[in-house]
C-alpha cells in the first residue's frame, strides 16, 4: 500500500494551489532543491573538475536512465539520459531509418504532439531519397501499417486527449508488416506502466519535466531495445557517445549499447534534480500510482459532468483507454482556463477549445479533485470565465 | 580599469587550489548557487507552470544569447542558447550544408576537437550522395581551400596546444572560393576577444561551461550570421523553433531569425546558472581579460622554463596565437599531472603527453601563477611525479 499523504508531502505546492499540471511541468519535489544546492556547492564548488569521477556525474546519464527504466518496462542498461525530448526522437527515428534501409516511409499520426511531426519532417528533408512522412487519423494507424513502413512513430498517450494508443498490439502488427517503432512516452513515463520489453518495442524516448518531476527543462531519454543497441548507429554520435570519449581518437567508434546514444556533455545540475525527484519512486509503484489515478479520473469525470451540463469529455471514457488526465470542451476553453487559475486551480488549455487536467497521484488527492470540479462548476455557473482574469500561462506541451 | 581582485571574489575556489583547469570547468560563480536556489524554489517551486512566462523562462536561450553575444562580437539577435555543443555543431553544419547545395565536402583539420569531427561524419553518413569530411593539418587548411568546399569547420583555439587559427583570414580565403564557415569557440568564448560579424563568420557555436563559468553540462550556443538568419532550414526541427510553437500546428514553419535554431524545451536550471555567472561580466571587458591573461600566459612560460628544464612548450610562443592556456609536453605527463593535483595545482592531461594549463583572469593571478610553476618546478626535480597519487580527473574537452 503506497502512502499518498507521505509521497504528497515530498513536494512543495504553494498553499492553495490545486495544481493539475503536472502533466505539463510537475512541482518542485523538496529533495530536489536540497540535491541541487548540493551538487553545486559540495561538488562543483569544492571537487571542480574531479567531480566528474568522484561525484560520480559521468555516469548519471546511464545510472538514472536505469532509475526510469524500471518505471517504463525496460530492461536493464538499455535507457540513457540527455538533451531534449525532440533531438532524442530525431536520434531513434535516424537510427531506426537505417535498421530498415529498403523503405522510405515514417508512418505517424496526426494525433501526435507537433514536435514528433516537424522533427520527422525536418528529418526527411535532410535525408532526401524519397524519404517521407506519412500521417493518418490516429484510429486508422493499424490499417496504414503495409509494408511500405520503415518507422511507425507513434505517443502512447495523446497530447490534448490522453487516448492512448494499444503499445503491444501496435508494435506487434507493424513488426508483422516489417516496420520498427519508436515510441514517444512524453504523457505515460510515471503515469502508467509502460512494458516496452514486454510489448517488444524497438526504441522509446520520453521527457521527465512531467509525471517525473524534474523540473523545467530537465533532461530526456532514449530506449534502444538490447536486440538493436549494437547495431543502431547514432546520427548524432556526439564524442560521450564514443567507445573511449578520452584517447581522443581521430575516428568514431560507437560506445558498447545504449551508452552510443549519449552525444555531449551531460547537464548534471537538471540531472541532479532528477535523481533526487525519482527518489519518490521508492515510496510506491507505478501500478500503485495507476490504480489511483483511475480513481481519481473517474472521480473527476463524474464529479465534472454533474456540476459542468456545458462541457463535453474530450478524453476516452474507459480508463484503460486513458491516460492520467482528463481533457474536456469549452467554446471559450481559454478564458474558462483563466478564470480557474485566478481562483487557484491550474490546469491549461490547448487550442482550439481544451481545458486538459492532469493528475499526478504523488501529490494530487481526492479532496483536490473534489474541489477543482466544484470550482469549475461555480466558474461556469457564474460566467466567472469572462471577467477579466490573470493571464494565462505558456506551458510546456 | 578592472578589479581582478573583485572578480576573484565572485568565485567559490577552495582554499589551498591552484585551479588552472577553468578551460575544461569553470570554477562556481558564489552568485550561480545563490540564483539557481531562487529558480528552484521562488520560481519553480512558487509559479510552477507560469514561470514559463511570469518568470521569463520563455526568454532566456535568447536573451542569454544576447549577452555571450556581446563577448564574441555577434551582432544583436543572432545567438540563441540550447542544447549540447556537439548539438550545436550538427546543427550549424547541416544548415551550412544545405545552404551551399552544389558542393559535398565539409573541409576541417586534424585538430579539431574529436566531437566535432564525429559529428561532422555522422552527419556525413546521414546524408550520403557523396557527402564527405575532408581533414588537413591545422596549418594547411588555408591551402586545402579549394572550390569542392561547401563549409569549412574549425575550432578557433586547438583544445591541446590553444594555438589559434587566425578567423578573419580564414573566413575570408572561404568565402573567396565560395565556402561558408563554421567556428567552433569552445576555447575563444570568454577567452579572448572573438569578432564574429568583423569576420565574416558564418555560423558559429560554443559551450558555457569553461571561460563562463555557466557549470558542468551548462548549454551550449549558436551564432547564425543574420545574412543567412531567415534562409538557413534548421535539420533539428523541433517545437520551440517554430514561428507560432504552442499554435501546435501540423506542419513545421521555422521561426524568425535565430529563433528557429531553438528545439526543445530550455534546461531553465543550468541557464539560470549560466545567466548569474555572466553577470561577472558585467565588471570587466573581454579586452581587459584577454591582456592580462597574456601577462599570466607569459609569466607562467617563463618561471615553468627557468624551472623545469625537461618540459617543452607545447603552445605558440608568439600570444597572439595562442589562446588562454599553456601547454608543455613531457614523456610522463599523466604522472606528473597526478602529482601536482595532488599538491592543489589542478591543470589537466591530454593523450599523449600535454600537461595543459588554463588562465582565467577572472579568478587567476599572478601570485598564483608564480606559485603553479614553483609546484611544477619541485615535482619535477623531486621526482615527485612518480609516486603513487590521487586518481587523474576525467574532464571535459
Amino acid at each position: 500500500m503506497t502512502d499518498f499523504a507521505a509521497t504528497r508531502a515530498m513536494f512543495d505546492v504553494p498553499p492553495g494551489v490545486i495544481y493539475l499540471d503536472g502533466n505539463s511541468l510537475g512541482p518542485l519535489p523538496k529533495a530536489a532543491a536540497e540535491r541541487v544546492a548540493r551538487t553545486l556547492t559540495e561538488e562543483w564548488g569544492e571537487m571542480l573538475i574531479t567531480a566528474w569521477t568522484r561525484a560520480g556525474w559521468m555516469e548519471m546519464p546511464r545510472r538514472i536512465g536505469d532509475r526510469i527504466g524500471r518505471l517504463i518496462g525496460a530492461e536493464p542498461g538499455s535507457v540513457v539520459m540527455g538533451d531534449t525530448l525532440s533531438i532524442k526522437v530525431y536520434q531513434a527515428l535516424a537510427a531506426a531509418l537505417e535498421l530498415n534501409p529498403t523503405r522510405r516511409v515514417i508512418l505517424s499520426d496526426t494525433g501526435n504532439f507537433p514536435s514528433d511531426l516537424y522533427i520527422a519532417d525536418g528529418l526527411v528533408q535532410s535525408l532526401g531519397r524519397g524519404y517521407t512522412l506519412r500521417t493518418v487519423a490516429p484510429e486508422a494507424v493499424a490499417e496504414a501499417l503495409d509494408e511500405t513502413v520503415a518507422v511507425l512513430l507513434l505517443t502512447e498517450a495523446d497530447y490534448r486527449s490522453g487516448r492512448l494508443h494499444d503499445m503491444a498490439a501496435l508494435t506487434a502488427k507493424a513488426h508483422a508488416v516489417g516496420a520498427l517503432t519508436v515510441w514517444d512516452l512524453a504523457h505515460t513515463a510515471g503515469a502508467i506502466p509502460v512494458r516496452l520489453a514486454q510489448a517488444g518495442a524497438d526504441f522509446a524516448v520520453g521527457c521527465t519535466y512531467k509525471y517525473l518531476n524534474s523540473g523545467p527543462g530537465g533532461p530526456a531519454f532514449i530506449y534502444v531495445a538490447p536486440r538493436h543497441a549494437e547495431t543502431a548507429r547514432p546520427a548524432l554520435s556526439g564524442w560521450l557517445g564514443h567507445e573511449s570519449p578520452f584517447a581522443f581518437e581521430p575516428e568514431y567508434r560507437p560506445g558498447r549499447g545504449i551508452e552510443r546514444m549519449r552525444v555531449g556533455t551531460p547537464p548534471i545540475i537538471q540531472l541532479a534534480a532528477l535523481d533526487a525527484a525519482l527518489d519518490i519512486w521508492d515510496m510506491t509503484t507505478i501500478e500503485a500510482v495507476r490504480a489511483r489515478s483511475i480513481e481519481l479520473t473517474e472521480l473527476f469525470i463524474a464529479r465534472v459532468e454533474a456540476a459542468c451540463p456545458g462541457l463535453v469529455l474530450a478524453s476516452p471514457r474507459d480508463p484503460a483507454q486513458r491516460g492520467s488526465q482528463v481533457s474536456f470542451r469549452h467554446p471559450e476553453g481559454a478564458a474558462v482556463m483563466q478564470a480557474l487559475i485566478a481562483r487557484g486551480v491550474i490546469g491549461d488549455f490547448r487550442a482550439p477549445d481544451i481545458l486538459r487536467f492532469g493528475f499526478t497521484p504523488l501529490f494530487i488527492g481526492p479532496e483536490e479533485v473534489e474541489a477543482a470540479a466544484r470550482i469549475l462548476g461555480e466558474v461556469l455557473a457564474q460566467g466567472g470565465w469572462d471577467r477579466p482574469a490573470a493571464k494565462a500561462p505558456a506551458a510546456a506541451t
